[in-house]
C-alpha cells in the first residue's frame, strides 16, 4: 500500500495538541502573582482581581477551544499536512495566551489599557479564526471525515464559526474604543462556553431499584 | 448513526486531564525556593521547611485526584458535554493548587497565616467537590457508565464522596481558627492517600519455583 | 515468546517525545518579557521584535520536528535501545531550544550577536543531526518498519536529511560572518516548513448536494 | 464482572507517568541561567559550565529512568493500588529533580559543595530505590504481568535493581568526603545510560536491492 505524505497520523495530531493545551492552560497560574509579606493579606489580593478575572477568561478559553478541538478529533478518521500545518497555528496562538493575558491584566488599572486589550483580543481572534479554518477545512475533505459522519452535521459546523469568529471581531473593534466592554464581552463568551454545558448537570442519586435494567 | 454533541470521546477527556495534572503536580517544584550563596546551606534549607512540607502535601494531593479521576474514567464508556464542563472546572481548581500552596507556605510563620490557610482551603475544597460532582453524574448517568460495571459499585460512589466533602469542609472551617490544625489535617489526608495504598505494597523475592503455573 | 530488551514499546516512545516537543513549544512564552507600567507601550512592544521574531521561528522550527517524528513513528512497528537513546538525544537539542532561543534574541542588536547566533545555529544542528539519525537508522532497520512501508519510500529519506543537515550546516558557517543573514536563513525554512503544507489549505464550503456519495 | 479497586487502568498510570517525565526533563532548561548583556558573552558562558553539566547528567538521569519505567510496562497487563503509590513516589522524587540539580551546580565552585551534591544524592538515591522497588513489586505480582514474561526475565529484574541502588548508595557516600568523585559518578553513570544504548547504533545506507525480502 502506498503511503501518500498528505495522510497523517492522527493519535498524535491529538496527543501533541492535547499537551500543548494542557499545558497553556496550566502555565496561566505561573502569572498570578504571589504576595508574599503583604501586611494586608485580603486587601492586597483583592486588589489583584484583574489577575485572577484574566486567569479564569483564559483557563475558559482555553477550555473552550480544547473541547472544539475534542470535537473535531472525534469525526476525523486521518490528519493531512495541511491540517497539520493550521493546527500548528491554532497551537501557536493559544500558547501566545499566558503572555497576552498577563499584558491585558496588567493594563487593566492604566491609561494604555485599550491597546493592552487589543493586543490580547487579536490572539483570541487568530487562535478563533485557525481553529474555524481547521474545522472548515477538514469539514470540507472527505478523505479526513469518518464515513458515518452525517453531511448535515459537517454543514452545521460553518454557520457556528463564522459567529465565533464575528463575535471575536466584533470585541476586537471594541477593544480600543471601549475596552471594559470588550473584556464583559470575553468574560461573557467563556462563561457561556462553560455554564452552557453545566446547564445539562444534574446531581441525581442513584436509584437503588435497578434503574439500569430494560 | 447520528452522533449527538453530547457525547464526546473520552480518550482526549483523560489524555487531556493527565496533562494538566502532571503540570500542575511537576510545576510545584518551580515554587521551591532554591537558596544560592547562602553561608550556612543546611540551617537555611531547614528553616525552608514549610516550603518543602507545602511540596508534599501538594503533591500528595493532586496524585490522590488523579487517582480517583483514573479509577472514574475506567468505569466509563464515554462523556458529554457536562462531565467536559465540570471536569474542566476540577482541573481549574487542581492547576491553582501551586499559586495557593505558594501563598500558604510563604505565611506560615506569618500573622496571617489564618486566612492564607483558608484560601489553600478553598482552592482543595473546590477541587474535591467539583471531582465529587464529576464522579457522582458519571455514576448517575448510564449512558456514561460500562455495562458490567455493577450498580453497587455505584452506589458505593456517593457516601465516599460525602465524607471527602465533609472532610474538607472541616478543615477550612479550622483554618481560619486553629490554622495549624487544619494543616496537619491536610497533611495526614495525603499521607492516608499514599500509605493506605502502599500497606498493600510487600517487597518480596520471586520464587524460583514456577510461581505462575497453575 | 522471548522478548528481548532490544524491542521497546512505540507508544510510550511516541507519548513521551510529544510531551517533551509540547511542553519546549509551549515554555518558549515563559521568555517573553511582559513590559509591565511601559509609558509608551506600543514602541516598547515594537522594540521587542526580536524575542517575538525568536518566539515565531523557534515555534515553528519544534513544530516541524515534531511533523517529521509524527511522519517517522507512522513507518514505524516497534522501537529499539537505539533508537530511544538517538531519540532521547534528539529531545535534548529541541528541549534546549528555548534557553538558545533567549539567548539569540538577547544578542540581536548588541556587538557579541556573531556568539549567540552560532550557539542558536548549534542547537539547531544538533537537533537536525540526530533527528536525520533517528529516520536514517530506522529506514535501515527493518525490524522496525511497517512491512507495508515501500523500499523507495524509506530510501528517499536519505536525501532529504542530508540536505537538512546540509542547509543548517551552512547556516551555521554564515552565524559568525553574517549572523543576520543566518536568521533570515532560519527564519525561511520556518517559513517553508509552515507555509509549505499550508499551501494545500483551502476555504472551502461543503457542497450541500451530496458530494461523498460515490 | 465484579470490578475490584484493586485493578487500576494501566494506560492512564503510563500516559501520567509520561507526562511528569516530559515535564520535569523539559522544565531543567528554565533553570539555566541566560547570561543577558554580558560584555564577554563566550567567556560567560564558559565559566556557566556547571549548570550545563548539571543539566547534561539530570535529562539523562531522568531519560533513563523514564527508558526502564517504559520497558517495566511493556511487561505489565495491569496496575494495582500499591504500584500506583509507589510510583507517585517515584515521580515525586523525578520531579525534585530540577531543584536539586539547580541547588548543586549553584555550589560546585563553593565550600558548601558537600552537601550540595548529598541532597542531589538523596533525590537520585530516592529515584532509584523507589524505581526498584516499582520493579520487584511487579514482578513479584503475577495479577500484574503478562502471561508471555518469562520466569527468567523477571528473576534478572532484582540483581541488576540492587546494583542500581548500590551504586547511587555508594555515590552518596562519597558525596560529603569527595564531592567531585561522586559528581564524576553520576556523569559516568548517566553517560552509560545514553552511550549503551547507542553502541546498537549504525548510519547504514539502506541497499538498493531488496533487502527486507526474505
Amino acid at each position: 500500500m502506498a503511503r501518500s505524505r498528505n495522510v497523517a497520523p492522527l493519535d498524535r495530531f491529538s496527543a501533541f495538541s492535547d499537551g500543548v493545551f494542557a499545558i497553556a492552560i496550566t502555565i496561566l497560574v505561573l502569572e498570578l502573582p504571589v504576595p508574599l509579606g503583604a501586611p494586608h493579606l485580603g486587601r492586597t489580593l483583592l486588589e489583584e482581581w484583574p489577575d485572577f478575572l484574566g486567569y479564569f477568561i483564559s483557563f475558559a478559553y482555553i477550555g473552550g477551544v480544547w473541547v472544539e478541538h475534542a470535537w473535531l478529533t472525534r469525526l476525523m478518521k486521518a490528519a493531512d499536512a495541511a491540517s497539520y500545518a493550521m493546527n500548528l497555528l491554532l497551537l501557536l496562538s493559544v500558547a501566545l495566551l499566558p503572555f497576552s493575558t498577563r499584558l491585558m491584566v496588567g493594563y487593566l488599572n492604566e491609561p494604555q489599557v485599550g491597546l493592552a486589550v487589543l493586543i490580547y483580543g487579536l490572539t483570541v481572534l487568530l487562535a478563533s479564526t485557525t481553529l474555524s479554518f481547521l474545522m472548515m477545512y477538514v469539514a470540507a475533505e472527505p478523505s479526513l471525515v469518518l464515513d458515518e459522519v452525517s453531511d448535515s452535521e459537517l454543514r452545521a459546523i460553518y454557520p457556528q464559526r463564522w459567529v465565533s469568529i464575528g463575535v471575536n471581531a466584533a470585541a476586537l473593534g471594541l477593544a480600543f474604543i471601549a475596552p471594559y466592554v470588550a473584556v464583559a464581552l470575553y468574560l461573557l463568551q467563556t462563561l457561556l462556553l462553560l455554564i452552557g454545558p453545566l446547564s445539562g448537570f444534574r446531581l441525581r442519586r442513584r436509584s437503588t431499584a435497578g434503574t439500569r435494567q430494560p
